[in-house]
């Protein structure tokens, strides 16, 4: 079976590659536990979206490469070939992170 | 009682063959565990949708054939003949696999 | 009192006569325990439907004389005369099984 | 105060007095047990029915003199005079008996 | 604080005055316990009404002076003055008693 | 920080302060318990009410200066510089009292 | 990775700073404990919304810069930077607070 490279999440689930924030700065000074304890990722893909009520099909408030603020529990694990992912419900993304 | 061979789910059910991935390569190398952890199944039949609360028939948004990612539990074990599926609501499904 | 013999279930509720495969085939070789545990039954009478949020009448999308996959459990037992008959919601049956 | 004689159900409720089936047949004859078990009402009043997400009135689906078929569990008890009845919401009542 | 007589119930809330049945009739004969036991009263004051999922204001189906049958629970006891009543939403209302 | 003096709540949420009823009449007579045991206060703010299904927004139907009854139990506490205040959402305020 | 500074929460959800009363006046008195416990913030950024069940956006009802009263429990903690914030539903805020 070729590797499986990429999932397209269902409805409004969207794929996630979690970022290990640096131990260290980059002149090796070891960073305070606290500023990187921040659970946060990249979306790698986005489901179609998820129907209102009604039947219209609203789609998903996040696109491919968005930084993000994840949830501290929650999300289903992925493998793909040898990555690790996490998938999410949209609602549980918690907002967009910018510079 | 003939063998029964075809089962049509309800509503927005959704019928998988699960997919055992192979421990070893063609060539006889055993896999490393994590790699063959994927649990996906091949969609073999789909129920003709489930309605929203207008009552409009919202179809299935899998086909035949799609490569599917499962969730870790769940899912109704069905045997027809003797080959052993699974039946899932639609919203279980967490996504569709492409190499 | 009258035997009673007919029950027209209300809402979306299907009756069922539960089909117990036959633990032998014709000529008397015992099948394989695993081919018999399939769980379904014969759909004999159907309700006139239910009603979505906006109040239309949604018809049953089973029919008498269709063949069903039923849950492993729920369903109420009802006794009509000397037969003994199943009854579900709509939604609970699996889907339809076909040769 | 007067003996009171009527109850108008309100909403979607409807009243049943309950049926027991006689042990033995006219003739005296012991009816086995299994038979007798059916757990059945005559419908006495129904109420003017309950309101959809819309606010349209649903008319109770049962109608006096009706032969319904009871839930094993649920029901309210009501004493009327020296006669005894229960109170069910329709959806409880899982249809009706048809010699 | 002058004494509170009266209280508008808030959305579909119904007041009531239990009817505490008289344990003997005029002429001093002890009533079998068995009748004496309906949890009734009088309708004292009523609410505006509810709104449905669009916001359409439901007037409640009964009106002061109604003699109700009440569920065996619930309810909560309101004092006003000397005089002890119960507030119930109207949905919990049985149905109306009529001679 | 200059002493805060208003809260506007949010939503259909009401600001109550309490009405604690005297234990003893102008002239010093012991009220008998039960007559001073009525959960009642005045509305002090009201928020600009919910929203319906259809996003339609609601006002709430209590104003500032009504005198409630309250339920026995929630609400949330809130001190504004020395006065206490309950918040509670309007559905579980029970009613208007008046004299 | 360049210090993450900003935060646009996701649907209805609003990022506030949480302001914690001095224990002392400006001249060095102590505040009495109860005066100081109110849990308020500052709302330091909102969401786009979130939908209602017919698809429409609802705008959230605080802005930037709104003092808010805030729940006892409840809100996710946010650092960004050396900075810490806590997330919460619009729903939860309990309104707004002014001098």
């Amino acid at each position: 079976m070729a590797a499986l490279k990429r999932l397209v999440p269902s409805l409004n689930r969207v794929l996630v590659e979690k970022i290990v924030p640096p131990a260290k700065t980059n002149t090796g000074i070891l960073l305070p536990e606290k500023t990187t304890k921040l659970n946060s990722g990249k979306i790698v893909a986005v489901g179609p979206g998820a129907r209102d009520r009604n039947g219209n099909l609203i789609p998903v408030a996040f696109k491919e490469g968005d930084h993000v603020l994840l949830p501290e529990y929650g999300g289903t694990e992925v493998k793909l070939g040898d990555k690790e992912y996490h998938l999410f419900r949209e609602d549980d993304v918690l907002g967009t992170l910018h510079e």
